[in-house]
């Protein structure tokens, strides 16, 4: 089993053992340039001086979950609560650094297989209890808020003690794992047999399979393993109205594809307990370099090049001019000057970083895909900076959200969102979101940060993906991204899909109806009274807001 | 506009222009030694001898529908009301042929575009008329029988005139479809464009666009080109409850992907009007060639090694040891002498045929992917038979359907069925599928042909598609063929999905509810509930029995 991460308001993401992320000098330096720096640091408030709310679960509710589960199972001590309160959003962090007031469960419940899950979802149906089935913890949408959705308590569920890989069909590739099994976990018990899963998102250190589903989450690597719902083969799900599971064969023509209403679900339409989920054998190589091409639209044509000619790297990455620039900077001015030196050289104006990584099963093959990817390159007049820069964006895919801590120390204001369209509406959709998040995150004149990449890619479209970077407005810090966010949002409605990866939740409800209309906010909510009679599955989430 | 096919009784599949396909002799011959044959011919009753009953639709509707769509498409003449009396399953030839009773639409109705079928649907409701909508009418499955389920009447929504080529995004390789455009026709508006959509089913010379969406149809080269889900970006439909469009983004995760709750709904949760897909610049070059492999075994794990190598040629098939002598036979008894002579000299004991077809932009392309394939199939012993059998193979693709006039006129029983598992379960479903036509279709002591083929491979699993000649049951024709499909039904069962291409309709929806779980049927008629809360939308098929 693998150990529980504890979670604590500081560590906001590092899970214990791994080591926070500082930031260098010459990363303080660049960003006390650009957007200004607290000259002291501002640590969040210690676990310990937080008090948790008293716990409003009842106690016959509370007597029956412990006589099932057992009574070290039903927590409700403030650490175990505080630590399942809400995700890993900006404003989660900053909530819970300043001692703000948020959704706290009123207790956490750890039950030890699915046959379980599905006993404990039926106890809280006779009590009126809510449920937030909880993974990872690792939301940045709202997703594993602890709203009550007008019930008589809420309660966390934690789903880490169902971690096993319950079957394994080398055969036809397919490994069955439970929903709490962290990526890292599955890889490494997959690795033992041969196989990878190639689920890697930013998120991989600490999110669960379970998770994937319910978010439809997207890996790093994505253009060759797949999205995480082309991997599912089946979905096992617990709901208040009995099991359910979704998946015999790898395609089907037996009506609509319900393993697809189950990915995405976001637990609101029932709690995943097992996916059945396609595996590769692991690559016996693999290799990632980089390339640089001169302006953002010249970027997207290559990756597009790559997408169409179905010759994508495993992971295809284009970052733009002002994330490029950063990229440089934050590698160090020596390595700067270098780079800078070649692409001067190269006649290279607006460079635009292209990191490329691929797995193989030979070495042959690594030639033989590369070679096809040069080809679909040709004309973009690529230059070639080798395999340092895409080995250390390897090294660092992971640590981004360990950052974040010593950032948000320092006063800044650090966020990311994402979307994606249609080939034909990325340059639109990219400046209006760029304009809206510039517009609405100027503190004291100051600009700030706005960087986007393409992380996946498609034959018919890409997302993007905006990194922010601003000085934190202190009076408000909570509003100053949420209005920012709400422009963004605003920005992507009827341009892109307002989430690529990373789900709805509390924070995209406003402006889901615009993307699925009325038909399908209908077709959703009827779903969830069939599954969900009484409204206990994660209220206020994805399908109707709980207040 | 494409013209409309007008449907007779006789020519049960044959567009006009096109020529039915007759029996050579050396066929005839051997169907007479396998099965026995009718040594007379017992041709269909013509059309002009078939009364229709008279159209129930209440006159208050049919002015209505005129004001709306003109009074030259509400059609209740007995031609138009037959012609879309039920699809081309082999009970519906049975039943057409001789007269027998069956479901026949109160009306025809030909909107001109997706806004009128919207306000079709608004009138149909109000006067509680009952929809069946119909595409090419190629449904196997019972999908468009004319099922009034309580209601007043019942019409056929035909969308034939939704023909249009709404829109093409070249660079984003996006084509806007009108639902009611024929496969061959969207082929050939798309290559005037340099592009294809690559999705030939058998049905190609006669079903639609909307109905390859609402049923998830898969193509022959859907190793290639995806099966028609995956080439879906967007779906409209006209539904009772408004319209609904689906689809901003080639991936999201906005909540569950609801495209895949449109595609395979089967005119039970909307009607399709338009349909966003991704193509492809038309191959320049192709190539269909032809190996043989050394049984049943050797066969599947040859086609799984291209598979999950990644390296499936677009159309790859796989005949089984039976199904391989029977095309071997039917090709002439000096070609099948020559094959004998060729595989005994190479040593193959139990030839199964493997097709495969490559499409590609250069010749250079093709020989790559031709090399690829040829290193995972090294050490299945294949043998070269070379494009002669391939480029056949290729000649015919479309004309099975063509040839079961002339079998039913010689009292032959032919129909096909298909499924899909797991590779790890395969061996098993294509035996107990087997044994159960075997059993159920012996007639005099004479065996059935049971042909059994792979006709879609996915790294996970493949479809088994089987193809049945039987000697006719005179007395009881129809019950004679249900009993064999009930059998091969109950054989798949728990064992693979109940269909694979053909969608469920009014046939497989007794098997469904075993498939998808009491949760998923609730589901299902939820959303149903939601769309179409009167359920006039094409009742028994699908959701729930008409009756």
């Amino acid at each position: 089993m693998s150990g529980l991460i504890e979670h604590t308001l500081r560590g906001s993401w590092t899970p214990s053992g791994a080591a926070a992320a500082p930031l260098s000098p010459h990363a303080l330096r660049w960003l006390r340039q650009r957007i200004g720096l607290a000259e002291t640091t501002t640590p969040a408030v210690p676990a310990s001086l937080v008090e948790a709310p008293a716990s409003a679960l009842p106690d016959a509710a509370r007597a029956e979950l412990a006589d099932l589960i057992g009574e070290q199972h039903v927590r409700t001590d403030a650490a175990a609560r505080l630590g399942r309160a809400g995700g890993m959003s900006y404003t989660d962090l900053v909530r819970r650094r300043s001692s703000a007031e948020f959704a706290v469960p009123d207790a956490v419940l750890l039950p030890a297989d699915p046959e379980l899950v599905q006993r404990v979802l039926e106890v809280c149906v006779r009590h009126d209890v809510a449920v937030v089935p909880f993974g990872g913890g690792t939301s940045v949408v709202g997703g594993v808020d602890a709203l009550r959705g007008g019930k008589t308590a809420v309660v966390a569920l934690d789903l880490a003690r169902l971690d096993r890989l319950v079957l394994l069909d080398p055969g036809s590739r397919i490994a069955v794992l439970q929903a709490g099994m962290r990526a890292a976990e599955a890889e490494s018990l997959l690795a033992a047999q041969g196989f990878t899963l190639g689920h890697f998102p930013q998120s991989f250190e600490r999110a669960t399979i379970g998770g994937f589903a319910a978010t439809r989450s997207a890996g790093q690597a994505s253009a060759g393993y797949g999205r995480f719902e082309d991997m599912v083969e089946g979905v096992r799900l617990a709901t208040p109205v009995g099991e359910w599971r979704i998946g015999v064969a790898p395609a089907s023509a037996a009506g609509p594809d319900l393993r697809q209403l189950a990915i995405g679900s976001e637990g609101a339409l029932g709690v995943i307990t097992e996916v059945a989920l396609r595996v590769r054998p692991a690559p016996a190589y693999s290799r990632y370099e980089a390339v640089v091409v001169d302006g953002w639209q010249a970027g997207l044509d290559a990756v597009r090049a790559l997408a169409q000619g179905r010759v994508l790297a495993d992971v295809t990455r284009l970052s733009d001019v002002e994330e490029t620039a950063v990229q440089f900077e934050l590698a160090g001015s020596t390595k700067a000057r270098a780079l800078r030196t070649l692409l001067r050289a190269s006649g290279v104006r607006q460079p635009c970083l292209l990191v490329l990584g691929w797995d193989a099963a030979s070495r042959d093959e690594l030639r033989r895909r590369r070679a096809a990817a040069a080809r679909a390159l040709r004309g973009f007049r690529a230059v070639r900076l080798g395999r340092p820069v895409g080995e250390s964006w390897r090294a660092h895919r992971f640590s981004g959200p360990r950052q974040r801590d010593a950032l948000l120390d320092r006063g800044v204001c650090v966020e990311t969102l994402e979307t994606a369209a249609h080939w034909s509406g990325l340059s639109e959709l990219r400046s209006a979101v760029r304009t809206a998040l510039h517009r609405s995150l100027r503190v004291d004149g100051r600009a700030p940060v706005v960087m986007c990449h393409v992380s996946h890619a498609y034959e018919t479209g890409a997302s993007l993906y905006f990194t922010v970077l601003a000085a934190r407005d202190e009076q408000d810090p909570i509003g100053q991204w949420r209005r920012a966010k709400h422009a963004a949002c605003d920005a992507i409605a009827g341009r892109g899909t307002i989430t690529h990866h990373h789900a709805v939740g509390a924070d995209h409800l406003p402006w889901l109806g615009a993307e699925i209309g009325d038909v399908g906010t209908a077709v959703l909510a009827a779903a969830k009274d069939a599954v969900d009679p009484t409204g206990i599955l994660n209220p206020g989430k994805l399908i109707r807001p709980a207040r």
